[in-house]
């Protein structure tokens, strides 16, 4: 038998760095926690094929090079981070033979703690929810063309009213009963690709800006599928930030399933539900700027 | 061999109950999602050694009370639907040998989406967090007292300064050095005690105003270690609520470790950790009114 | 207001040691790996009520206490491990005021490897599932008396026939028809109470003994209920192994619940099932010998 | 601003079933547990753009057909059953819009216990791993070839030396020593495409061979890098089944750090080491039949 090395890519993952920035005279700090994950792909085969180390980086190596790219690094956002952290793989001078990297980085959204006069804490921070402030950047080492997406993962929302699904495909084995008014409740991962123009200034405004439309668009739409509101969700994050070339929105469908109470001798007035994790329809649409 | 059953306990968990309480006048809804456990003791000898189910309710039982008690009653607090589910558990006619009854309950977080005039929407929600509202009641058959308690669960904390590990014992195994100055992260999880006094009206706001009190202790406190933060907590939370008789505190202590950059030619200025899951120090603590 | 500080306990959790241990002559490598935690009570009160760490073990220490004592011992099984750790903290010279110590210990299953004539490998392993095997040793200073625990968690079983839930408790809730013929799964945790003269030697083989046991009576029962089967198990685990005094068993009841197939003009000849992991019963006993 | 649609996929995920096969004659039975997800890809643009669900099979329904076709049908592997429900909505008539379907599925692997005899039972079954056999089929309604990808998920594999890592590249980050001879931990995922003469009654055999395969390779090769095992593997699963094309194997790099025990004033002999989570080394490779 004979075979061959067809695809190649080695990294780290889960390099978990916590960066604080102090600044004295204000006397306040900044908090960043990031997640890392790094991938180069190249011509490693000798490794694979001869267990030849000589042109292998160690992961260990790439994981010290965070911690030093953070200490020497003032941090403005996650983006300028993996951008910082995929130029020096990139532009290595000991592997050249690395022809792209990957950095996927995930960010923790602590928010500040508000005193009783709903001032801000200067260093002390509650976590703000599950989400999670996404970024990726692949870099090829002769593509001038660096590709950026941010996004958000796990934006956990749900609605009581404003959605239905009704007059659906209908088939032997269907037993779903048209909905008028149900429970709309989802884990939101949203991710979008920043068009070349993009600069620093935008990364933190259009997140927060994407993220607001999109909350709000859920909030105020009135569903007539996850579908529908996804795509609303989507053209609202792209209205909002002129950066974003397109998005990419995946909805699991977190269904709120009504008990059926009759057997009790009790009535369910759409109130009472069964909260589920599985099965979960799951829902995905890309959007892209015209 | 002889053997006997000296204990025995059973129930049903993970009963998750989503309810939707519409105000149709006000055009709002409030959301309720509970996960309950339920757990019953006696005399129920006979179904271990004999497999006689005749004196026994099954679990699947349990689970649709939770679902017809939602539906019957208008919830307040997690506080009341667990007495209510315990109540009707410990005078059930039909099971007179179930001494006493254990209900556990766990609320999700949600929290209003607000829209850009800082509105509340009055029927869509975003999660606030990781942490989880709780409480739990015990009730014996025969005994007219009924413990309660309440609390909170992964409340995610973190401070970048005010807070040292300094003087302690060193033996042969300790590397430890001093920290004047470290980061300080927590997931606290926090159960207090009502007096028996206490009331329905006391459950919400005394829940706010505990957690309030605990998050801006954390805030403000000059940590000279987690059990000294951890004791201020406990107070605030008693001076907060005069509810609370007594309150039990477990904080892990989720290292943030300097990055030793030495190595690396690089200086450390106490700004870059690694974030660690593991090992964590654990610390608890029961802080009781005198 | 007047509080104080009614309890306490500190220590290091999720200590995670690998310790290989080379018989060179034989050329075979054993393999442990074990998560501890440790906590100790007792007049620590000055820490959490002024920050006085001069009575402080750092839980550092403790952690690096874990590693040392795994460097200097030769390890024959978790539950000598675990005695060997309460030994040296509830004898620390410098910590007097330490009145009691607990260590919690879950060790993998690590199995070796066969090759194609099914001899064990010397040294390349396999996991042998998500089953881990649990002790606790509790030890307090002034108490002679030592308590050793030991036991196994997450053992998955599941069987498809010989079980059967009839002629139970029904109320006006209850819509369960009786199960004359079911499948029975669960992920059963049991932890069992060694005599004090247990010693060393029983504990490798009670454990398997004990499990074995456990595993066939599971297999061959009869089931009538849950709890019928927990008994039976725990009463087989004290026939077997002569050095256990007393059995704790919880088992979650995972159903399998069958699949309405009438809505789609199919029979369910007891065949299919959705597989659920929630809600779950939960059903515990001790089991004691007479 | 204008946006349009560019992709959309939807379906359902976490579909689990059980499928309990009984041999009368035998008095045997065969046990299936498989996790389910469905995703489908077409014209479905209505549905986000304007909520018109008319061609828009719902997501219950999938879950339905996939309990309807497990009653329908005799399993006899993964594979065949993922082909089937893929066959089914490829060809679904209400659907014609819909262009490709894809099907992912995830199977337990019990296995039957063991009487003291050795010999099998014939329905009770204790759970072999935390390893999944998984298998991927994607089929187009306009395309004749169906892809047919198999393998394995979170394949725990551990061995104790015949591991080395040296003579890497070093640069102003690096702080890793050579390593002649360390613990080499990782917990496999191995997908690999079957050739399209593949037939049915190769994929369990195949399955089974290719897992023997890379687990006898693990155990025996002497590594000189992840890489260099990796390829090893995956070059031993094409030889032991010709049916695989193609093999792409990921193999997290679990570290054992040893501790370094020389501050506690100890040696540690390659025998104490941190177990870690994270971070990982992750070290990916396709192996192709030439």
């Amino acid at each position: 038998m004979s075979a061959h090395l067809s695809e190649n890519a080695y990294g780290k993952s889960r390099v978990r760095v916590t960066k604080v920035q102090r600044d004295a005279a204000a006397g306040r700090h900044d908090l960043f926690e990031f997640d890392v994950a790094i991938q180069l792909r190249g011509a490693f085969d000798e490794c694979y094929t001869a267990g030849d180390n000589s042109g292998v980086l160690p992961t260990d190596t790439m994981r010290n090079t965070v911690y030093a790219l953070a200490a020497k690094t003032g941090i403005t956002s996650p983006e300028q981070f993996a951008l910082l952290l995929a130029d020096h793989f990139v532009a290595h001078e000991q592997i050249p033979h690395a022809t792209s990297v990957r950095i996927d980085l995930r960010a923790d959204r602590w928010k500040r703690i508000h005193d009783e006069a709903r001032r801000e804490h200067p260093w002390a921070f509650i976590n703000g929810g599950r989400e999670l402030r996404t970024c990726t950047v692949e870099q090829g080492r002769d593509r001038p063309r660096v590709l950026l997406s941010a996004g958000i993962d796990d934006l956990l929302l749900i609605k009581t009213t404003d959605s239905a699904f009704v007059d659906f495909v209908r088939d032997e084995y269907t037993t779903l009963p048209d909905a008028q008014d149900r429970i709309f409740a989802s884990a939101v991962r949203a991710t979008w690709r920043y068009a070349e123009s993009a600069a620093d200034s935008d990364w933190n405004d259009c997140f927060e800006t994407a993220r607001d439309a999109m909350i709000r668009t859920f909030a105020a739409h009135k569903s007539l599928a996850v579908q529908h509101t996804l795509y609303a969700m989507g053209e609202a994050a792209l209205a909002a930030c002129g950066a974003i070339d397109e998005i990419e929105i995946w909805m699991p469908n977190q269904h709120r399933v009504p008990f059926d109470l009759r057997p009790l001798g009790l009535e369910n007035r759409n109130e009472v539900c069964v909260t589920t994790s599985e099965p979960f329809g799951l829902i995905g649409g890309t959007i892209r700027r015209t």
